[in-house]
């Protein structure tokens, strides 16, 4: 008997599939099968995925006069009445084994097509609870990895860079998945994709984009043995949810002075 | 002849009126009134606001084959093609001397609803262009405060909580202000707003709601005597975007080691 081959899902949120965060979405499908993965897509502005968390979503209320989204997601979770876009997307990252979510960071931040996939599909109640989070999240024992690219050039995502520090940038998303459980692989970005034929001419341009798709299918080849980010996890915090004395913040976030 | 009086615009993305977050702009918009504000809205869920930038809420495209989303932001724009829901909230941005907007933090940032405000309103060629940003901003001039609302309790959002340094959490949208010239005060954070009643009983947590909008009220009252945020210009950066050498990064997202 030969084991089950495992299932990866391709989460795409960019509004054109012939873009580059298209092509990138391509290779990791492509990349993925051939190592022998089961693919499923999430095209998520293709689908005509609805981010906005609201009343109207939930046919049977909870409360119909007050809506609440945790209230609310919990409730439709038990009933098994969430709507079917939501069942769907759970179900897809109920079989994924691994997650792959590629965007162009937009505002410093994902588009909101994805942010509301969060909002919508990460449901309280199903997808985690108070007691099942963090390094007991249900989606433990799982891994995930998001693809990013940038208009701005590498260095202006430097430490000291205008734009920001990348790695601060992309922790409230790296975050969201550790929070439910997942081993966050660390993120791949690609730079400088929107302007690169106008600051570098187009042949370097397509030159340095078949480098990042190589880089991508590469990244994607080692996922089993690249080492995840670390998180803390309920042991380090004391009572208030603070690290406790001592305990190191793995953290991209964290301050090193506060 | 008395001066014009001064015009803001309060945002709120929030599915449900009736909530705190409701609450909170309606505090707002009072407060400002009685300070002599024209204040107008955008309850962006109410409003059935449609946050996922895509080609198909262009009308005329530069390119009907690919789309890209500032290539046709600056066409639109300057065709004056722009959506007319797009268009109705920029001639509110242009009216406005101040901009308020209330939010819950929802997976560490803003619900999708807003975060596509961003996406769709500020457009490339019309709010910001590559030379008019940051302290050359368009909107240089205006002053802009984000006001949050948290499930978790304070101590989980200081810089050693588990929830992330609130002061790195609220970067990218505070930035994103910054970017097309906002003057922006020091964000305003209601905490333990979802659990409140859980946690604390709800006499207690009445009364705290009751000082949260007392505090957030008392916040725009003194708007106009408020240092804002710092944010590092133009003057600030080398050819590459990095902070020249000796130069203090100002913003709140630098972390003290890279």
């Amino acid at each position: 008997m030969t084991a089950a081959a495992k299932t990866a899902l391709v989460v795409l949120a960019h509004p054109e599939l012939r873009s580059f965060n298209g092509g990138l979405a391509e290779v990791a499908e492509a990349t993925l099968r051939a190592m022998g993965y089961a693919v499923e897509r999430s095209d998520l502005v293709q689908m005509g995925f609805d981010p906005v968390e609201r009343g109207a979503l939930y046919e049977h209320r909870a409360d119909p006069e007050r809506f609440d989204s945790q209230t609310e997601q919990r409730h439709a979770f038990e009933r098994d009445s969430l709507s079917a876009d939501v069942k769907a997307e759970i179900d897809k990252l109920r079989r994924a084994d691994f997650l792959f979510v590629q965007f162009p960071v937009w505002w410093f931040s994902v588009p909101a097509v994805l942010k509301g996939w969060f909002d919508r599909v990460f449901v309280y109640g199903g997808i985690y609870t108070s007691t099942e989070r963090y390094d007991r999240g249900r989606f433990k024992g799982k891994r995930a990895l998001l693809a990013a690219t940038t208009g701005g050039p590498k260095p202006t995502f430097g430490h000291n860079g205008r734009n920001g520090d990348i790695e601060l940038l992309m922790w409230p998303m790296n975050m969201t998945l550790a929070y439910i459980g997942y081993a966050v692989l660390p993120h791949f970005v690609a730079y400088e994709v929107g302007g690169a034929i106008a600051y570098s001419g187009a042949d370097a341009a397509r030159a340095r984009r078949e480098g990042d798709k190589a880089a991508l299918a590469e990244r994607l080849r080692r996922l089993a043995d690249t080492e995840p980010l670390r998180f803390n996890g309920w042991s380090d915090w004391d009572e208030q949810g603070r690290l406790k004395p001592g305990v190191e913040g793995h953290s991209h976030f964290m301050r090193a002075k506060p």
